[in-house]
């Protein structure tokens, strides 16, 4: 049974450890072994200081990347128009590595429409672009996010239609996983 | 001369380019060749579609990244609480490689103090930590930004005391470069 990294910001979740076992339960319906990352095992010593549990966390998540067949990464906005960067960063790092990446957004709106532009540019060459209230340009390609989180992705990035990113549904996830048991297939 | 691959949000400023021109004198003085996202070759069609065009900028971008022997990120918060999430990509994507990061922030706040609390939870083992109005953990490590981003950089993060991540005296950016010059020593 092929292991994927469960990448997403449900870690913060009050409830993230249920939420875990819903996203594990699906994904062995769909012949996969789901793992979490707070299923990575800590090496802390008693008394550990916040910033030496930050460190064992990270190198815990990192082994348990390093240990998976593949990632599927929670993409859904997350506090600001983009995806954790958190989620960013260990989409990035798998990738780094060689492992296959799939994405999912519970929301299905492209980038630029969660971005409040300021004003639009006026009939230069410039004029297809658009920036924000401080001056910086709102990337507009028609992609769910920026660009470098969905063009390294193994398959299209799969959207639901929800605003929730943590709705118990997990429409877009298990589109996802539906997705790759075809593949194996 | 190392090369180093300047990640950051920088790439979305009106005058993106000039940006890059001080980021890359900078590193000049200091010893090293700085490249800059825009640097990078595209191999497009005429009249490419948006989403071609994304595609060619990652894939450049990634090439670009893979080239280098160091990657320095600007961690400065970008629309929200934490660092621009294709910058957060591009750190991890370096890590996976194996390639050396450092990373600096124009601010020196740490990130649970950008992200509004709802409420304190009360007394319970739990109580050193908070939620945002929508229930979700804050991290609250001590770190300056989600622990992915921080806690696998090759030096500690360089902070600087401004609020604008674009101001052109580039003091962490610059504490970044001294220290490596005195490394390479």
């Amino acid at each position: 049974m092929k292991r994927v990294y469960l990448a997403g910001p449900e870690v913060f979740l009050g409830h993230a450890r249920l939420f875990a076992d819903w996203k594990k339960d699906l994904c062995r319906h769909y012949g996969l072994q789901g793992l979490f990352p707070l299923d990575a095992e800590l090496r802390l010593e008693d008394n550990a200081s916040p910033p030496d549990t930050a460190l064992a966390i990270f190198q815990a998540n990192c082994h348990l990347i390093r240990s998976c067949d593949l990632l599927i990464a929670n993409l859904s906005p997350f506090r600001g128009p983009s995806a954790d960067p958190g989620t960013a960063y260990e989409l990035g790092y798998a990738q780094g590595l060689g492992i296959p990446t799939y994405a999912y957004s519970e929301q299905d709106s492209e980038y630029h429409q969660r971005v409040k532009p300021c004003t639009e540019s006026s009939g230069s060459a410039d004029n297809s672009r658009f920036r924000d209230i401080e001056g910086l340009e709102i990337e507009n390609f028609g992609l769910q996010d920026n660009l470098m989180l969905v063009c390294g992705l193994s398959a299209p990035l799969f959207t639901g239609h929800s605003n929730d990113a943590f709705n118990q549904q997990l429409s877009a996830f298990e589109r996802c996983l539906a997705y790759l048991q075809v593949e194996s297939e």
